[in-house]
């Protein structure tokens, strides 16, 4: 036994006793159930669990156009790539980059996504402000859903309930948040890669400068470092649809891959990598609603993780073992 | 950082996280509420889940030597140390020696029970045969308790519930189970030294031949090894109440320590160590009775803390390290 063979026998032993795929129940779960899949912490897809809410039968465009009379936030990117790791071709570093940020009026923002095509070359546009928007800039829509889902006020009230509109040209990279997440799909198909938090070594995490992408007039983007400088750690830096060039340990990660259809939720688990493409029929959108709940640092589970995370990085990065 | 700071880290943060005493709950718990205690792999005791049994009223000794009228099993020690690791003074190896086993009447063990005392040298002698015996040798008691803990069904069908009459001169040395135990204490007194399965580098660990003890004619024990020779793999061998000499990372190690009275209920949770004395009165017993529920294998608990053992093993032992 030395240190790899270590978290070798780690992995081989979590994905020995779990499935390789993602389980689904017909109907939602009651609390004591939701209860014993959370502290499984693996994902699962739930339907029936929102069919009640008037959001289902409304949100078209003619209705949300009448309801959002505001501005909206939009998050502008060239290719669909918020928050990913770019390289910048003038200085040649690599950057984690945050989206071109607009206040736009939401009728045009509707017009531009049913417009917008794949073989677009304009910024791609994604309504995906992740700062409890169903009770800022969308709150006209609350009423349309559930504030709580009953089952899951086993994890308390939420702590952020957030709508994302967009369509099939964004992508967000592979991360994680330190939320339980339940991911409502309206409308649309999101296409989820999981990958567990105990599988920290094979997403090669690194700790990266930031930067944001400012739009340039000729609509072109600049990729623009934070200014004063700033890191953002533990990152990770792999695709799992391109693995091949990233990490040494990738052969031992099994990521689950699963499609969520609308009338159906995921429960994506604190912690795990996960990476979001979607797709949508021309002409329309993708619409979700998710749920973030605090996730329980206490418990043996986030001081466990953060451990793995440190055995990882020794691995990868060669330490200087002392005793 | 290195292997040595990546495991002080985890003990530290984990220690943050959590208070150092055992939290008391003054009604049994809902079964989410059980969950979510489950969920923190945390001891706590429970008041007033018992107080309906038969038992409470009726386990006095004429009661008991009324209903036990077969032969029970017996473990006979000279110190009261079943299960525990013992020097052979013979061939000085170090072992790990099962009690001597016998069947008796129980009248005679309960009058010997009653008249043991501290001062005593007789061998002592505990009912402790953990193989589901209110379900066997004891089984005229079953319709004294419940068989089932209504907000423990959460966990399933007990696996085994067993019976423990013992005195004030038995010790169970530090040990772990792998199951979710509830542990109901009758009458006497039980002092429990609890040490979660994180702080596996804290209890040194080793693997060692097994022994029984065998009675000699004249009173006196000696040790004898298996045969054929078997080990016991995964044995802490550190005595919390006197650790000085034992293990390197002991000063990382925060053992709980509760005294678990009469009437209590003690979740101890799947994995964590514990070192078990008691007290009674003279001419009294210390009665217990406890439900063990299979741990759950899957989620990330359980490979979380083999990783954890075989990472503080390397760092205990010194390995070498091989990329």
């Amino acid at each position: 036994m030395n240190p790899t063979s270590a978290l070798v026998e780690l992995l081989e032993t979590y994905h020995d006793l779990h499935s390789n795929w993602v389980e689904r129940f017909d109907q939602p779960p009651s609390p004591v159930e939701f209860l014993q899949i959370i502290r499984r912490n693996r994902p699962v897809i739930i339907s029936n669990g929102f069919s009640h809410w008037p959001a289902v039968e409304k949100w078209d465009s003619s209705y949300l156009k009448d309801k959002i009379t505001g501005d909206i936030t939009i998050a502008q990117t060239p290719f669909g790539n918020a928050d990913s790791v770019v390289k910048n071709n003038e200085d040649g570093v690599e950057y984690f980059v945050k989206p071109h940020t607009t206040q736009g009026s939401f009728a045009e923002f509707l017009d531009h996504l049913q417009n917008d095509t794949r073989e677009s070359s304009d910024p791609v546009q994604y309504a995906q402000s992740q700062d409890d928007n169903l009770h800022g800039e969308y709150s006209t829509l609350l009423s349309d859903i559930d504030e709580e889902i009953p089952w899951a006020s086993v994890l308390g009230t939420p702590d952020a309930i957030n709508l994302w509109i967009g369509n099939g040209r964004s992508t967000s990279a592979l991360h994680k948040d330190n939320y339980e997440n339940l991911y409502c799909v309206l409308s649309g198909l999101k296409s989820f890669v999981l990958i567990s938090p105990l599988e920290v070594a094979c997403v090669r995490e690194r700790t990266l400068p930031s930067a944001t992408y400012k739009a340039d007039a000729d609509g072109g983007f600049k990729i623009v470092p934070d200014d004063p400088p700033s890191d953002v750690s533990c990152w990770p830096t792999l695709d799992p649809d391109n693995p091949e060039k990233t990490s040494p340990f990738w052969d031992l990660c099994k990521p689950l891959r699963v499609d969520v259809h609308p009338g159906e939720i995921l429960y994506l688990p604190a912690m795990w990598y996960h990476k979001v493409s979607q797709k949508c029929a021309p002409g329309s959108m993708c619409i979700a609603v998710n749920y973030w709940y605090d996730m329980d640092h206490s418990g043996p589970f986030y001081s466990l993780c953060q451990f793995v995370r440190s055995s990882s990085l020794l691995l990868a990065n060669g330490p200087t073992f002392t005793y």
